[in-house]
Order: structure tokens, then sequence, then C-alpha cells
């Protein structure tokens, strides 16, 4: 649709037309330019089948869109569309798949037009827009190399650069602004834009288009977090395929509740756009930098990793000495440079080998869920113990090497601590299941709506429920490991004490502990009872059926240990494993 | 005894006497000059029988104090007054009634020696104050228009007139500063103050003497927070009856542990003085302009408004940005001149239709609390429509309508479904207690203390137990409206997705969802076995009743879907209706 | 060793010799100088055997050190060392006893190149201390009256006369800076140190060669928090012997899963290192200051001073308007020099009748837990009332008395009112466990690991389970006990009403109650029911052994009020009392 609306255009204005051939000399001109992005991965060049020493900007940013776009590897709705749809909210989540432009607004307008309205219509988006870098090129042109943005500087002609290879600007024309019309039609060749049928909500590829090293940059997060055994499938979990992991999760897909699932939507989209880092219009670099950047999404009883780092020290000191930081540096000066004096979200994630950039997966060893099949036997391998490597060379910046190396081996082992923990009550639990004993197990468990199945201690039911599906038992300890478990390792990956021992992690899943050996003790004594008054009856029609309980009744006092070495038993695991990221 | 007082010095001092003449010509000169309260709605107006067309600050104020101090309209101590007893710190918030002047201190001084004995007595006071606008009045009349504080200058003549309309003010007398004795004993016409006598705690209505448009602003929440089917108490919830929403509460009335029910008053005093907001003695304008303002109070379990808000992107964005904007700027320049780039409660909640003003109440639809009953059947009748417009007016500040409209309708339909979750639950376990099958219920359920009445899944249950009332599931389903349903609309509401999802919200209520299913199952098996034992036995003495429980073992699995049109059988909340905003 | 070390070096070097000759002198002279420690409590000089009005500088040092170095009074390994073994990163959090000079490295380098090598080595190290006062002394003696910081030049030659007296400054020589080698080998007197050897971790002591002032200071909790009846250990809780309650808890020495003990080791270090709050490198006095600064240990489940805090308006003042404030003043004029308008930890807790220093148990009186026996009978003793009237002095700095003394009223009779809920609680546990009813006490309740004991509602059962100890009611109550009512008193003491009505304290004590209520009365129809079986089978072969049930089966309605009086049945705790700070 958008070429149409471009040969048209063409057809009626021939001054475009000329500059659309200076464009295309400048493409020829800047032909030879290779891209040179040293911040991407020799993964991703490999992946896209490009060479590094000579791809241009062009090459590059085609070889990205069009596996970005490639439903087969992850764009769109997804494998199990059929089960939900969207509501209308969801164009703003996924643009591609579902955004229409806006039809109840006929004006034809100019990039001037645009301001001018807006300003009245929604004043605060002109308002953070004249505020942005954007809409300020030449204020960057004019920046002195002592300037803490002088990065900017240079990273303009990079993007003029890009532009120029994609077409998209004269060989000797600079970039005048980035305006409504560049982000939300096409970056500096319209002079006119239909709201009925130009406007679109920009996804990554647009920003991608003057942005490419920061768009090859979190593309290459496919690339570069590949378990070495499938632990999670390829490229995940990242931000490059979070919509993915979001819609080909069994629940998402199944809930009818579908504003409760859209919830997850609003943090899963950052393969679909950049603004849940980078907020609109202002688009401040050094609001990114800051770890509450990070917080929305990366909080909650399932990953929080705000609270942890927010509570450590770490955090803290941050919170307390931040204000004397200079945030407009780069991520690379910003100690020595920028006074930063503890870690942020950015310098110790976006950090791999002395290098930052929009890659924050890098140095995943624990992905943040211990009990994922697979990925506790793998702590020790040889992949994992070269990402520790860089995780020690990171931490090394502040403090001893050997400090640094006993601390991870002090989050490692507390870990499989808490593993053992959660391992021992999830047997128990396990077992009742396979005897058909949980509550209701046998008279009350409806099963899931489809794509769901049914089946023990399924991701599902954090969500959904129905009747004794899940037993009380069930979810408690299907919390035990994505909620306590994963709060726990979190705890130590952040350095908050608080966070793994007491208020987090091992308290809490003491706790679910006792209670799930309680409430097993207590059943069994229920099932005891009703066998003897079965007997008592002389008949056979309990419902439950059980012999002999007097040998199982302190299978509670079992297990345990650390049943980690070879085959770790969490075969109920394995759907979520294939389901979400 | 104030006016005695008055009478007395007046007789002692002639100087006085010719001042109040003075000021006593003012008022007649300013008798035709009318208050001008653009901000006050047009319902206050009329409520208080007044002409707002020609209604002086005098006939204002005095129409706003009558209603505020009447008992009949939410004054005082309440219908429950013979069943609680204050405790010595009440005076401080409910001073009207409480506060006696302090009998320890008997000495007679002035103006000047207020300020110096309390440099000593207690200094940050004073140190509070002398950074007061009110201790630097000749600041402000300094004031260029092109200062961010220039709004101060004209509402320096807004107070004057409204102090002169009063005749607490010379017609050509101008207010030189507000300090210890204006607040704490009268506006501008002491000269002296004696500490056993005169000392009072500033009400609201003492603030309002000067900020009479504030105080209006304030009192306009009576009249226009009024449910189209009292599905609340007239003029709640809100600020201006929330002190009688407190001591109107059974349970508040009825515990016998006082300073533990005071935790209650000690948010819910903002019907009796300004200060919750208004940091004494500094009253920075700007301080109470910022979110954590409020944080205090609207947080915690019941109604997460600044857990919500303050993890949503825009309080990180407020967070992370917030140290550039400027403060000082009124809140209608706050975007524009103040660099504002995100929204603050105040810039929400105090907006509207374009203007700001002390009234936080015209756009409540949701009022926090979906269970409440008749609030969710409303949510699409034309008195809510018409509140929904405001809504979008407000957010389209910053978005596009479409955006606005579409988040919001997924704010309604993603609360309806919670309530529908709720709902489910709720009628498995009222049915328990209309069947006498609760834990207890039959042999250990003592009635709660008066004016508390015994019944099922009361308010009351949160703060009030004894024995077996409340039974666990009850007290379970009733945290499931109280407390998640409130935080999964209030995640909703301030778009925080972990709010509403996984965090909050769905995620806890899915598990009390599961837990009652669960126990529920337990007990009618629990049942079905007395009764067999019963059967064996010969007898009937088993302690509860019920027949044929394998036909209702499945109960559980009934009920749910969306229960809400028409009849909402949620006649166990009622009372609550009645005694809580 | 040190001294082996130094011997040599002196043979080797001839300047160092009479470096030394001269420094002596320096002592000497400056031998009649007494350390004239002003904000040390008379205590600590009674304990210590010293004159105030007479103890040099290095008397005093002396003196302190040899009691903080003794293990008999709290220092090293403690009493249960047999059970417990060190992990890697122990060292860091108790250097004296684990720490090794590092064997990886073997330069043997100057002052100068300590930071050369590590400007590379870890950057961030060095550019913090760069910025620290210890880098830039002539700064600080360059200072001006007029200066916030000025009270650093006095401070510094009181570290001189320290360090003259200690022998380690010539008499006219002064301190040109503290570097790597100051603190982490020895002040002052070494040119060069060898990694391999002379590399220490800077504990407490070292800190206090120069800071002898805070050394004692800090060291004085341990003279000024002895309960008057033993209801805590003598000097505890405290920072200065938090390391000793640490490893003298049987839990934390009895839990294999060490990684996860030395989570609580994390924050119990305070009486090794000073770090915990002066954050290394840059030890920035500001930001020690700050509440953040606290809140990383002083937060959580079991005493969660930060979140009541920072949520009170006590907090959220700070948070508003502390970057307004100047937090380089000293504490002493942080109100009137700095314009601070609301409390920190600091301008409250290290206080005491006017004065600051680096004691912060002067007034306690709840010690945080008021179940802990005797604390709560003693909370109106003459010795807590003393400590009443230095709060009430505290207050006052803002407040009026008769406020401070109607809150602290109010504080008082709340955290009673807890407790009585939670004791009405407990007796029900306590009964059960009594007759042996909790779930699985007879059959699986396997005794805990060495040098832990069997019983009752342990602190163990925090941390440690297995099978069923404990049961899930006799650690609900337990909870109720160690975090709920903690919390509440937090609460209170911290004027967050959230933190004491609703959102903590209360509401989920009155939740436990109800929960343990119903527990209790389904427990007893069990039993009832088991016995009606026994009955028909003719057996007397179950499990449970209890004989008529009915008369029993509404205890959960006894017990309660205030059983404060004499004696408080809380045998179970005692073991907690004598093994936990």
């Amino acid at each position: 649709m958008d070429n149409n609306i471009r040969k048209k255009e063409r057809g009626m204005d021939a001054r475009k037309w000329l500059k659309g051939l200076a464009i295309a000399c400048g493409v020829m001109m800047a032909g030879a330019v290779h891209a040179n992005l040293s911040t991407v991965p020799d993964e991703t060049y490999k992946a896209l089948n490009l060479d590094r020493s000579k791809a241009t900007p062009k090459e590059t940013y085609d070889a990205l869109v069009k596996r970005y776009k490639d439903p087969a590897q992850g764009a769109g709705r997804g494998t199990m569309a059929e089960y939900w749809e969207p509501i209308p909210y969801s164009m703003y989540l996924d643009p591609t798949t579902f955004y229409k432009s806006p039809s109840s607004v006929k004006e034809v307008v100019t990039r001037q037009e645009c301001v001018e309205c807006h300003s009245d219509e929604s004043p605060v988006w002109v308002q953070a827009w004249k505020r942005s870098t954007h809409a300020n090129l030449d204020e960057v042109r004019k920046l002195k190399p002592e300037d803490a943005k002088y990065y900017k500087k240079e990273k303009l002609e990079e993007v003029e650069n890009n532009l120029r290879s994609l077409g998209k600007l004269g060989a000797k024309e600079n970039l005048k602004e980035v305006g409504c019309i560049d982000c939300h039609v096409e970056i500096n060749t319209k002079k006119k834009a239909d709201h009925t049928k130009d406007i679109r909500m920009p996804t990554a590829d647009a920003c991608g288009t003057c942005h490419l090293r920061e768009f090859a940059e979190r593309e290459s997060e496919r690339d570069t977090m590949i378990f070495p055994n499938g632990q999670w499938p390829e490229g995940r979990p990242s931000h490059a395929l979070d919509w993915k992991a979001n819609i080909e999760t069994t629940v998402w897909a199944a809930m009818p509740q579908r504003e409760v699932a859209e919830g997850c939507s609003m943090c899963h989209y950052n393969q679909n756009k950049c603004d849940g880092c980078h907020t609109r219009h202002e688009f401040s670099a050094a609001e990114s930098r800051k770890p509450e950047a990070c917080a929305t999404c990366h909080s909650g009883v399932d990953h929080n990793n705000w609270e942890a780092y927010s509570m450590s020290k770490h955090g803290k000191v941050t919170a307390m000495m931040g204000d004397k930081w200079n945030w407009d540096v780069p991520l690379k000066d910003a100690f020595e440079k920028g006074g930063q004096s503890a870690p942020t979200c950015a310098s110790c994630h976006m950090e791999y080998e002395g290098e930052y950039a929009h890659n924050m997966v890098r140095k995943v060893r624990w992905a943040n869920y211990p009990f994922v099949p697979g990925v506790a036997e793998n702590i020790t391998s040889e992949w994992s113990e070269k990402r520790l490597d860089s995780w020690a060379a990171t931490c090394s910046q502040c403090h001893s090497e050997r400090f640094a190396r006993t601390y991870l081996e002090l989050m490692d082992k507390g870990t499989l601590e808490g593993l053992a923990k959660y391992q021992e009550a999830h047997d128990i639990v396990k077992k009742l299941y396979d005897e058909g004993l949980l509550t209701g197990q046998k008279t009350n468990r409806p099963a899931p709506p489809a794509p769901d199945k049914p089946g023990f201690g399924q991701f599902t039911q954090l969500f959904w429920s129905k009747g004794n599906n899940p037993a009380s038992m069930e979810l408690k300890v299907l919390e035990m490991a994505e909620n306590d478990l994963a709060k726990m390792h979190v705890g130590f990956a952040h350095v908050n004490p608080g966070g793994w021992t007491y208020t987090e992690g091992w308290g809490p899943m003491n706790r679910a502990y006792v209670e799930i050996q309680d409430e097993h003790t207590r059943l069994r004594e229920m099932l005891t009872l009703q066998e003897r008054v079965n007997k008592l009856e002389g008949s056979k029609t309990s419902l439950l059926d059980l012999n002999s309980n007097s040998e199982k009744i302190s299978l509670g006092g079992l297990g345990g240990g650390l049943l980690l070495a070879g085959t770790l038993a969490l075969i109920g695991w394995r759907k979520r494993k294939q389901n979400k990221a």
C-alpha cells in the first residue's frame, strides 16, 4: 500500500522526482561505504549471511528487515492465531498486524501543519518533540568535542550515511529534522500525508531506518541468546522475540479475558516497537539510561529485577547519588566522565567485553528461571563458564576479580540450594497428581480452553482456573518455581540479601514447603480415615482409592537433596519450556 | 469562646477598635465585589443556594462554613459517637471536636514572641515557616509576569480581597505576613494570644478564610460526587467527607483497639484539615503538586494507587525526569512551561475539562471498588459516559483520542472480567454461609461488638475477628473484593500491566479462587464422611447437617460467567455500601 | 605477621627509621593531649575503665581495639564455630577471621603504583577515590568557616591528632592523603606493599585509627543497649555486635545452605566493617546521611523500617524536597543550615539529647520485636520512660511536646493491642503443640540439624523445615510475631498508618488469626471424627489420641485479651532471645 501511494505522489510531483534522482546518485556514491557496525556481534552477520567487512547499510538493513517481518521467524499473529482475537487497543502493541490509519481525520497535511494542528490536538506530544534531539539536529551539529553529548554529532553523521545508503537522503543533503511525518509516514521523502491512508505507528524497523546500528544490535539478541541444548527456544528469552514469546504461550491465546491477557502484551511488545524504553516523543537518551526505564516491565512477582536492584546497595547508591551524575554521556563514559559510582541496569546488562550495545542477553546464564529444565545442569558448562567470565569482567570494573568470582559462585550455589528445596516440594505434589489424589482431581477438574491441554503444574494455571483445576497445592508449588525461586535467583543476581534469604526467595519457599507438607499429611490422614470408613461400611465406593496409607504417610520426608545431576524430573514443566519466554 | 476573648481585648485596646472601624469601612467598600470563583462548579453554588454572579467572598465563605460545621452534614463525632472514645492524639485529627488549647503554657504573647520562643521550643516549625510564602509576602508582591510564581501575586490579591470582604483587612491595608498567630488564633486581627485560651489547630475553614477559592473547590467534592442510584452515599467517596466516611464505618466505631482504628483516621482527616497534602509549616505548593504528596494515603493493600502509578511508565518518567521540571508553575502551565512530560496525580485528577481545581472526584466512575453494588452496572450509563468523555479529553493532552478511548475501553472491560472471577468465588462461599456450613459457623461464631451486627462477608471482618467469625474462606473472598479486585482496577486505571495481570489483580484473584475451590471441595468431602459415619453410628448427632453430598460436590464448577446484568447478588456487601467511603 | 614485615623493612630503610623516631617524638609531645570525645557516652568510658578527662587517643583506641578483637566479647567465629564452614565470599564479611591476601598478584608496589595499576584493573575504585575527601585533604585544609563542609577541617585536625598519639604521624607532619596503601596496609607508614602478604580488608578498627571518635561512638552501642532484665543479650540489638548476633543464631550455624545463610551476614557485618553505611571508595558523608543508606538492611518482611518510613509523610517529604537540601552540612546543622524539613533515619536515630553520634540505640525501647519476652512489660519502666523522654525531645524539634507525647502513647498502646491479638493466636497453637496435635507432630517431625534442638515455634523454623517440622499453623503464628507484629510496631514508630492498620500489621495479623482459628476448628473436627471411627472399630489404634473433643472445640474462643501482666507465656520464644539480635 505504501508503495502505491509513493508511486502516485511521484507522478504528481516533478521536484520529488528530481530529488529522487539526487538520492539515487547519493546511494551510488555511498554504495562502497560499508556499515561498519562494530558493536553488532558476529553471530548476527553469520545468521544474516552478510560479510561484516563489506555489507552496506542498505544491505544490512534489508537483511534485518526481511527477518524481522517474517511470520515464520516470529512476526505477527503466530501459530495460535485462530484461538484469539485482538481488542481495539491491540493496534498499538502490534501495529504491523493491527494498526489502521485513522479514518476520522480527513486532512492531508504538510510537515508544518502536523505540528500546528497537534499543538492544539495533543499539545504534550509537540512539546516533548520540540525538546527532543529529533527537533534540534542543528544543535547537534554545533556540539564541540568537549561536550558530553558530542557523540551525538557522530551518531547523526552515521544516521545520514544510513539514509543515503537507503536512498532516503541526497549525497550532499543534510537531514533538517526528524518530525512527525518522518516517523509516522516516511523519513525525509514525503511532502504531505493523508491521515486516512499514510499514517503508521512506527515499528522497530521504522526506527532502524536511521538507527541502523541500534536496530541491528537489538536484533542480534535473536542470535546470541541460544541455549546449548534448547533449554529455551532459539533467540529467547530476549527483547527481540518477546512478542512471539507472548502470543505463543498457550494460556495467553486461550484466555477468554482478552483485556487481562493484553496486560502481558503491554510489556511483551519490544519486538514490535522501541518506545518501551525510549519514551515518545522526547526520546531522551539520558532517560533511557536510567534504571527506572526498565522498571515497569522488569518488576513484579515473577521477575522482581527492579525491586531487587533498587533495594540493593547498588540501587540505593544510584538513588542517593544519581542526581549528581551526568546521564548525558554515553554508557561507555558513564563511570569516568559521568561520575557514576554504582551500576545501573544498562551499565551491567548492555555491557559485553567492554563494549555497550542494545543487546541485553549476551551474558545470560540463568535467564531468571532456574527451574526451566536443563538450565541448572548447564550452569557449569563451557558455554556458561564463558559467560561467567564475561560477568566477572563486568563486575571487575568496580570490584576485584576475586570478589566478583566468589560472589558469582555464591549466587550459583545459592540458586541451586533454592532449586533443591523447590524440587522436594514439587516431588510431593507431583506424586499426588500421579496417584490422582489432588483435591477434586477425579471429580472436578475441567480441561483448560484450547489451545491449552490438561496437565500438571502448567504455566497456564497461574492465570486460568476452573473448579479444582488447579488444586491449591499444585498452584502453590507452581508459584514456588515461577515466582519464589525466580525471585530468589534475582535477589542473588542483584546483590540483595533480603531478596534471597528472608523477604523473598528462601523465606517464602520455606513457607510454601511447610504448607505443602502440612496439606499433604492432612490429605493422607483424610484418605486413611475414608479407607477405614470404607471398611466399616464393607463398601468399595469411596471416591479415592488408596491402600496402606501408613507406608506412604512419611513420603514428604524423603526426596529433596540436590536432585539435579542428570535428569531433573521436571517433566511437568516441559510444556512451559515450549511456550513461554 | 473566641468571641468573648475578642470582646475583652477590644475593651482593653483602643487602637484595635480603630482598626476594626477601618476594616469595617473596607468591607463596605468591597461589598459590591463578588468572589468570582470560576473554578468552583455550578453544583456547589446550587447546593449552597448562592448566585454565582453576585455572591461576595463573605457570603460564599459563610455558606460554605455553615455546611462544613453542620453535624447533620458530616461534622464532628457522627451518629455512632456513643460507641467510641477518642484517644489523646485524636485532638489533632478532629480539632474542632477534640482540641484543647495547651494548659501547660501560660504565656500571653505577641506575634513576634511566638517566633522567638518557638525558635527554641520547636525550631523546625519556625525554619520551615521562614521559607514559606506566608512569611515572605513582600517577595510575592515583587514577582514579575515572567516569573514562574507570578500567579502567586494574583493569588495574594485575591486573598486580600477575601479578607476585606470578611472584615479581616482594611480597605487599603496590605497583609504583611501570615504568622503563627494568624492561623493558630485569628488572621490579622489579634495583637496577643493567650496559649491557654486562644490557640487553635487550624481546620479547613481557617485556611479557607484566606484561601476561599481552594476551600470552595474542595468543598465542591460534596456536590459533584453523587452516584446516580445511591451506589455510594452522597458526596462520597471524596476528601470533603472522608472523616464522616471514617467514623460512620461500624467497625471503626466498634473496635476496642482505638489506636489501631486511629490508623484509619490518620488519612481520613482531609475533611477536617488541609495539611494532609500541604505539609506544615512550609506549605510548599511545589511539594503538594508532586505525586508523592498523595502517596502516604493513596497506597496499600486496598487502594494501591501510588504503587500502580509509580511503577507505571507514567510514574517512572516522572521519577527519571521530574528533577528537570519546574514544579513552581501552576498546574495549568505544568506541561508547556514546566517541561512536564508525564502525568502526575494532580495533572490528571485535579483537571476537569481543561481547568484545574481542588476537586479530585469530578471524573470518578469506578471509585476504586468495582464490587460495590450498582457501580459496574452504571459504567455504561449516560452519567458514566459523560465522565468517560472527560477522561478521554484528559488523556488526549498526551495521546490521540483513539488511543485514549481504546485504552479506557480496555480498562472497563478488564475490570468487569475481574469482577466476574470474583463473583464466581463469592457465590461459592455465600452458598456455604447460607447453608450454615462455614467453618465453626454453628459452634464458634461470636457476634461482633456494637454497632456492628452479625452477617456475611462484612467490611468489619477485615479488622475484627473472634473464634470462627469470619471463616477463612469468607475472609479470603472478602479480600478478593476489597483488595485484589480493587488493585486490579487500580492497575488498569494507572496503566500498570503488572498491576492487573500478574503481580496484583488477576494473579492473586486466580490464587484466591483456587484456594476457595479447593477448600470447598475438601469441606464437602469432610461433610460426606461425617454423614457416612453418622449412618454407621445410626445417630443424628453430627454438628453439620448435610445430605447427598455427592450431588453438591461439583458446585464449585458452576456459577461464574458475567453475572452482572440486572441484579448483582452482592447482598452481603450492602452493609459496607452504607458505612464506608 | 604485620610486625615482622615492619621490622624487616626498617632494617632495610634508614630513612624510615628516622621517620619512626620523628613520629615517636610526636607521640611524646602529643602524649599529654587527651582525646576529648564529648560525643562518646560515659557508659563506654566506664566499661573500658578509662578516665574521660585524661584518656589519650592512643589509650582510648587501644582499649577499644582490645575489646573489639576479643573473641570472648563477640569477635570471630563464635561459640558455634564447629557447626558451620565459611564460603569463599565470607572473607569479605569477616576479614579478620577469613581474609587472605591475594596470592595471584605478586607485585610489591608503591602508593603511586597502586593507583596507576588499578586505574586499569578496577577503574571505578580509583575514580571514586579521586572524588573522595581522602584524596583531597588539601582541599579540606582550604575550607572557610562559612563553607558547609568546614567541619571537615576540624575533623582532619582531630584525625591528625589521633595519628600523632598513635605514633603514625610526626608532630609537625601533615597527612597528605589517605590512599590505597593507608587503609589496605597501614596508615601513613608504609612505602611499599606486597600484595601476597600485606593487603588487608579494612575492618572497623582500621577506620578507627583515624576516625577514633566515630569508632568509639559505634562501639558505645555495646554499652548503651543493655535491657534492664536481660530481655536481650548485653549490647544487643546493635550494630556493634550484629556479627555476633548473626553467628550465634542456631539456625544460621545449623543451615546446610551456606549461601542462603550468608544472606544474613550480608547485613550483619557492621560489627566488622564500616562500609555498610559508608560506601567504598568515595565514602561520601552526604550519601551516608541519606535515608537510602540504611534501606538495604533495614527493610523487608521482619523489620520494614525503610518501607514504613519511605511511605510515611516524613519519608515522602524527604523524597519530594530532599534535592533542595544541603546534605553536606553535618547532622547537627541539617535542619537550620541544610534546609531539611522532615526527619531522616539519621536525624532521629543518631540524635540523643541534642547531640549526634554513631550510636543508634540509645533511645531503643521496643527493639522492633514486641513479642520478645519482657520487652512489653518493660515499656512503662523507669528505664523505658527515660528513653521515651528522649524521644519526646527528638520529636519536639518539629512538633509540640504534647503532639509528640500523645503520638508516642498511641504507638505504645497500639503495639500492645497487636501483641494481645498475637498472644491469643499463639496460645491456641501452643496448646495444640502441648497436646501433640499439630499436623504430623507424632509421625513426621524430624529434629533440626545441630546446634538446633527440637522445640515449638522457634526462630529456626523460618528458615529450616523438613517433613512436618514446623506445622503450617506453627509457622503462621511464628510469622505473626516475627513479621506481622514487628511490622505493626515499625509502622507505628515511623508514623505510617497503612503500616499498622490495613496493609501491614493489624490487617495481616487479623488474617493470620482467622486462618489459625479456622484450621484449629477443622483439626478438632477431624479428631472428633477419627475418635468416632475409633469407637466404631472398637479399636485404640488411631494415630492421634484425643478424648472428648466436644469440650475443647471452642478453645479458640478463649484466651486473648491483654495477657501481658506478669508472666507472658512466651516460653517458646526464649530460645530466640538467647540466640538472635
